[in-house]
């Protein structure tokens, strides 16, 4: 039988019909099927394909609708000889610059690398197994059906007709009040619509802000650590930078804000510690605002809020004077590549915002908004927050609890401070960013944290684990990936079974020894925890400063290992143990003779033994 | 009855359903429906709004899938009573500034007004009933069948899954190879991906081009007449703009082009005279462009190109030095709201641009990137702007023929220069300004043209009307209503029936006078024309300077007026006039007794007429 002029793979999320289209139009206008040309009969392409003669026979239709193809009656189908007349015949002269010119942009500066880690910016994230960065949109989450159902409504003749023509520098009115009434609500902000500008995203808004707010020479106060592309915004913008320290309770509100004009601030989820900015420091950051007259911009992370238990409310709700510029964005929730954010802020600056818009991109895509526009009106924004929410929730607790099992390695994970984000600080000698690139030939995606200083010396040898771009099933496995990896690198300065100081215990002396015990730790979070192993052959363990969380176990001895398996912690795993005493100090060894774990140890007094007969059930 | 808790309308294109969804979450979200009320049963609402039960069955089912209303087996359904916790309250407080305090963006200057028209500007120009503007993008024109086809492509699980989490700084991959070899094959430009950038649209293309060329102080050479808003963005960017004059061939290559470093060039369809710049007028310009190493701005507008008969091939398609920056949009092919344009240049000048495009708005959304490419890679492109050419083309066959017939009113029509656009000129004591508001109140939208010139001393005192933004059936009675209206306004300066000069014939008179007359004229356009009134009643006239056009007609005297209607021409209609004989002038004078035509006159020799014999069929 004769080749077919095309192929089609069956595979393809695209429809054998469309396939067809796809490629006789590619050939036609690569003249690979040259114009007059006939094709084979619907009968024998479908033969040829092996697909259902009618799929070839609509394809053919639809093509002669469009004027590729020509049916001739009695004598079959062609390529119409008129389809590529339009088209100016390609000269055949190659672009390839010339090296040795330079046109006038070939002499101006290659700009200075963007101030974003490495790995926050690859481009291809998604295809590591464990993408343990923050602020990635997983594309798992996305509302897939509430989004085609909204779009089709803005696919509607009257709704076409409207955003397809329109120009001038509006927004889509039907999603300002949207974004007024089912987003801004939500942040107990009162806005009108002419308060609220649509922007391609938070950068987009950000730099409208920064081009805005420059026209004249400015200093402003950023968080230290902060988000460095928008430091760098207005570092190029001309203005000076001033930093300004974070605690646990958010931006540190003191005197030197009064030398500054604007500050950034992302009071409901810091960048990048995550920190959470107490209503307190929020009235104090008002009030230095409004006796100083500064311009405070708040970057709001709607996303983050979700899963908070007591969300605060935005600075710009508690904002009298209209000195709070707000930003947010749909990237948490319809993902980045939608590309919608908005700006809410006095009316008067909206409208030199929507000026400067209009001469850098006129407008975002109004089938966008419409779009969007629908997807809030049919209540899917709530919706999805309480999906969202639920699921990014039960991510932070599996990192958390992966984390927390994380023992024996020079690495000290921060207490939680909310969010989806955790700080692992590293000892001074650690390299971290060795450690990054390290990680990521292992699948594993970490971000190092130096490039949100603005002072290098300010920088912990630190780096972030996020949850929002990876899913539950994943973390564990990443984190012993991870801590592996640690071990791996660290193996130098890890005691060893072979060198380690004290006495390797083994047989009945381990089993003597251990029996009737209790262990003391500070766990990484800095809870304390106690173990006691009961002569029976069973463990129970408390943690937190009132006994919060307690479980129960087994342990055993069996040759020269210590076994224990815990009920629920570490996740009811049984694992084995070489156990060496020291002083008052129980070492414990992995199988592959690395030290794991170090506690302070309390024999036990082996007549009575009534706390532990008291413990057990 | 009871009343209904909302109410919902049958004929809005949002379905009953979706309609009575919005409205619940409406109320629950607004607090007309606090947490814990019950709603009516299904039965009941159904009942009070006359719609389906399974229609109000549904929209609780999703309501309840959402978490806005709870389903109680036995009791009912009630508004959920933890949708709203995750809501911050409103904290009640006014937005409304100080008008006194003023923060730092309010002490910046009002930017300066755009330099476009205002009529080009007018946000709800579709509104009008004769938008005679050029460029503004007609709705019903919408490929909506082949948009919505690549949209739900689009949709599918895989795709949304690559767009919706996309970020950094790329385009869609499947979109620039569709650019590449869908539309740059049919301007003649070979190009390779890495030498396109997708963009939100000309302005920002231009916006981007500008901000990289004006790094160091440099000079524009810029069309005179020429796009306003373009001059504008490279005069805030601190360039000097220098005016280069166009002709018949389009933009004038002189010695002047040495002294600049960059051309800003509209060669396929000058902005706004439509010139489309000749082949040797192109060569010279990529010539002196070599030798002075000057960089070229090639705005094209594809649209434009399709109706003509001989597409020329892009300058960038003839740049063998890399030196043509070639940008073009989306916009009049799927219309201005979707926002979609791209720059194709040297893959250097194209990563600067995508490095200070990531910057200012990360990237246009990716989802219409993927359906602009499923929308060109079925072929949709080139039979649309078949079908565009063909719409365009009629249109602007009936705007002139409307225009031809505009006489006796001191207006000069130029000569078509190809394109959708005609100028009109007005003699200098003619307020056109005036003519546009007074034909924005009449429902015309004409442009004037001033503001496309950089030396105001250069305006000629015309106004442009253009065809891509109406309908084929409006053309016509916008016309001659815009023509009434200009024949209003220069009342006093019209001659009058009642204090003309010359001779006012009727009756008998009359008769005697036209049978046999010859009369010759030059049309608006310049179109010689020569009329005969046979002496049987029947009219025969030939236009052009070879008679391309010739029509045959009866004429016929009642009373004061002389009647004449052609078969074709003036549409076939039957118009009455007053005619007065002035020396060898023929002045005709319509119902109003304004004069509306004059010619000149060859009286019919009366004896043997073997002429007028020769014409008659």
């Amino acid at each position: 039988m004769q080749d077919a002029i095309i192929y089609i793979d069956p595979d393809k999320p695209v429809s054998l019909q469309n396939q067809i289209r796809q490629k006789l139009v590619d050939g036609i206008i690569n003249g690979v099927f040259p114009p007059g040309m006939k094709l084979p009969s619907s009968r024998k392409l479908s033969g040829q394909l092996e697909v259902a003669r009618n799929t070839v026979v609509a394809a053919y239709q639809l093509l002669i609708a469009d004027g590729y193809l020509i049916s001739r009656q009695r004598s079959g189908v062609f390529v119409n000889e008129k389809i590529l007349e339009s088209r100016v015949a390609a000269s055949g002269r190659s672009h390839t610059a010339h090296e040795d010119r330079s046109a006038l942009w070939m002499r101006g500066n290659e700009s200075a690398r963007r101030g974003l880690s490495d790995v926050q910016d690859l481009p291809n994230w998604s295809l590591y197994p464990y993408p343990f960065i923050d602020g990635q949109f997983d594309a798992s989450l996305f509302p897939l059906t509430e989004w085609r159902e909204a779009n089709r409504l803005s696919m509607s003749v009257a709704d076409v007709r409207e955003w397809s023509a329109g120009s001038g520098d509006a927004d889509d009115p039907m999603l300002l009040e949207e974004i007024r009434t089912k987003i801004l609500t939500r942040r107990g902000i009162q806005a009108e619509t002419d308060q609220i500008l649509v922007t391609t995203g938070t950068q987009n808004s950000l730099y409208l802000i920064s081009r805005l707010l420059t026209e004249t020479q400015i200093t402003v106060a950023m968080e230290e650590p902060g988000n460095s592309s928008v430091r760098e915004l207005f570092r190029q913008s001309g203005s000076s930078v001033r930093p300004q320290s974070v605690d646990e309770s958010g931006l540190v509100v003191d005197a030197s804000l009064s030398a500054t004009d604007v500050v950034y601030v992302t009071p409901s989820h810091q960048i990048p510690t995550a920190v959470a900015m107490s209503l307190q420091r929020r009235q104090a950051l008002m009030s230095a605002a409004h006796d100083g007259d500064l311009t405070i911009i708040e970057d709001d992370y709607e996303c983050e809020t979700s899963y908070m238990d007591h969300p605060l409310p935005a600075l710009r709700s508690m904002d009298s004077d209209g000195r709070v510029i707000y930003v947010a964005s749909f990237s948490n929730v319809l993902g980045p590549g939608i590309r919608l954010g908005f700006i809410v802020a006095d009316a008067r600056f909206i409208r030199r915002a929507r000026h400067l818009r209009s001469k850098i991109l006129e407008h975002p895509p109004y089938n966008n908004q419409r779009t969007a526009a629908y997807f809030l009106s049919l209540g899917h924004y709530d919706a999805l927050m309480l999906r969202l929410g639920r699921v990014l929730r039960e991510r932070r607790m599996r990192l958390r609890s992966a984390l927390t099992n994380v023992r024996g390695i020079p690495l000290e994970i921060s207490p939680e401070v909310g969010g989806t984000t955790y700080w692992v600080r590293a000892p001074s000698d650690f390299d971290v960013g060795n450690l990054v690139l390290e990680a990521e030939r292992e699948g594993l995606l970490i971000e190092p944290v130096s490039h949100y200083y603005a002072i290098q010396e300010n920088a912990e040898n630190c780096f972030r684990m996020g949850v929002t771009s990876l899913s539950v099933d994943k973390i564990r496995p990443g984190v012993e990936r991870l801590m592996e990896l640690v071990r791996k690198l660290v193996r130098g300065q890890v005691e060893h079974l072979s060198t380690s100081s004290g006495k390797w215990l083994t047989g009945d002396e381990l089993v003597k020894t251990m029996a009737g015990a209790t262990l003391l730790d500070r766990e990484v979070y800095g809870w304390p925890c106690t173990i006691v192993y009961h002569p029976d052959g069973t463990m129970s363990g408390r943690r937190g400063f009132a006994n919060e969380d307690i479980d129960a176990g087994r342990w055993r001895v069996e040759g020269d290992r210590f076994y224990r398996k815990w009920n629920r912690w570490v996740f009811g795993e049984e694992k084995g143990y070489f156990i060496v005493i020291d002083g008052d100090k129980i070492k414990f060894f992995n199988e592959e003779q690395q030290i794991v774990d170090s506690l302070l140890l309390r024999l036990a007094d082996k007549s009575p033994e009534p706390e532990s007969r008291n413990l057990d059930p």
